[in-house]
């Protein structure tokens, strides 16, 4: 092929904040393929905050991002060229191409998708890892009973969105925690949540108050830091607090928390999880994911940048929030 | 009866630390007894980290100890007069009698005891409310695996000291916390712990380190602060940690954590806990405790205040850590 593939690499480890000189954009020609592999035209690439912890040095639950290397992260798209039995010319998948318009695969990491039934983009989203997360935290760590109060922040996120969604469906009252009048509008409005608090009104402490009359029976953390705070001090005995991102600290700030007391006042479970851990729950989940949303019961909404130009600027502006709902940067 | 009752009642809710103006001793005629009702003559009273929460009139997990009335507490003693159909005078009982002299109670809250099989004053401790503590949290939420490491701090403590020796009986590694090279002697010498760090000696989180050179993989955590902080920067992935107290902040202090990132990097679940709240393993619990105890295979160690009159600074003193073990107040 004379095609030219363009990939976004790791130029430099961020110190702190990342910026646009920790990326390099690169050129190459597109890959031969052996036997058993496969070139998949990358349509969709899915930014996520647990990026951010892969581009330092340190240790997390995944390893660090090499220096040099393309940029990881899942994408969807469609085979263009195959060697493999399994996937062939013109199916759509989910993959872990990474940050570039071409990407090569031995099938491990591809997952067939439909987007006959649910729009291509949304297999990153609300019918991807994103709505995976939602499921997990919600069904096998919460578990909330009909009548609870459930709240979760960065609520108008792709894990956020959906988590409310769950939990609704599920007789919940349902408050979301987000940033900007704009957010909670469209967290109330569009996702159906009970309540949203904006945390950046300046009075998160009393507006959560307000929106929780009853109290957290279960807290879906995505953020950290003070929001975490706030919601841990409302937090009702035997309440459960699934601890999914912790977003606020990613840039190496501390995010200590004040009220710990609660933990034992409050008797609290509270658990750390990593979705890539809990790899049996995966079918059932998109299934179950696939099938509310191909019913218009499940609702996202989406944030796309326009080219592989533009992944790094809309990387820098997810973590500081200024998406709304799934980042993605469409390549075609 | 002509004998005289003497109790230490509750005069004045502390602003931090307790005084020795926040109790009374007053005295006062022994009851009369109505169908149903038991004379207890307490011989030990139990103090407790928790009892300081019931002083203060803020939300708990118990109600708070009221103005006026006797200062509650455990108790063991033995049976004066009864006329209840189970306890017959001369029995030893386990009592809720509080911080006085004699107790009358309907019988609800009372346990027997055998004090032939294992002393009077260890149904307090190894083989009362700290040991059903510690066998809760060793075997129902931390579930240490052989070889793994377990932390407990407070570890010369009636809990602490009976959660390590439960766990080596598991094959774990333990290492204890404690405050001062005495403790330490103590929880390696006699509790026969596999290494004890002394976090007043200043070094914490490097002794800490290399006390535990496989990471930490439960947490036994009854003190919170700094302690707490730095066993949570250790610890393992998927560990577990049962908080079973946060005695650093039980005057009001702010006892915030800054390595919070380590629940989500390591996917920590974290519990917290109160005894009372489990009845339905007491049986179990103390059947064991009690089984080891008289086999010489559970040791402990009682600081105890002699007469009624001691109790509160005895109380003071343990909330300072100034005890080494159990710590009881004899009152015959």
């Amino acid at each position: 092929m004379s095609v030219i593939n363009r990939q976004w690499v790791l130029a430099a480890r961020p110190r702190g904040e990342p910026t646009a000189d920790c990326f390099r954009l690169v050129e190459s020609g597109v890959p031969e393929l052996k036997d058993g592999e496969v070139l998949i035209r990358n349509h969709y690439l899915s930014l996520d905050p647990y990026m951010r912890g892969r581009m330092d040095d340190a240790k997390s639950y995944a390893p660090p991002q090499a220096l040099g290397e393309v940029m990881q992260g899942s994408t969807v798209g469609e085979i263009m060229q195959s060697r493999h039995p399994v996937f062939k010319v013109g199916d759509a998948v989910h993959a872990r191409a990474g940050w570039q318009l071409f990407g090569k695969s031995d099938g491990r990491d591809l997952r067939k998708i439909d987007p006959a039934r649910v729009p291509m983009s949304a297999w990153l989203g609300a019918v991807g890892m994103p709505g995976v997360t939602a499921w997990y935290g919600v069904n096998r760590i919460l578990e909330p009973k009909a009548g609870q109060t459930l709240v979760v922040d960065a609520a108008s996120g792709a894990v956020g969105a959906t988590v409310g969604q769950l939990a609704r469906m599920m007789g919940c009252r349902v408050v979301g925690i987000a940033g900007g009048a704009a957010k909670c509008r469209v967290v109330i409005d569009e996702f159906g949540f009970d309540d949203c608090v904006d945390y950046k009104a300046g009075n998160l402490v009393a507006d959560l108050g307000r929106a929780c009359p009853s109290g957290i029976d279960a807290l879906f953390e995505n953020v950290g830091g003070a929001v975490f705070d706030a919601a841990l001090a409302r937090m009702n005995t035997f309440g459960r607090v699934a601890v999914c991102g912790l977003i606020s600290g990613y840039n190496g700030e501390a995010i200590a928390l004040a009220n710990v007391r609660s933990i034992l006042v409050n008797r609290l479970r509270i658990q750390g999880f990593i979705i890539s851990d809990h790899a049996d729950i995966w079918p059932q989940a998109l299934g179950e994911l696939a099938d509310l949303a191909a019913a218009g019961k499940l609702r996202w909404r989406e944030s796309i940048a326009e080219g592989i130009e533009s992944a790094p600027q809309a990387f820098i502006g997810l973590l500081k929030g200024r998406n709304l709902g799934k980042q993605l940067v469409r390549l075609i």
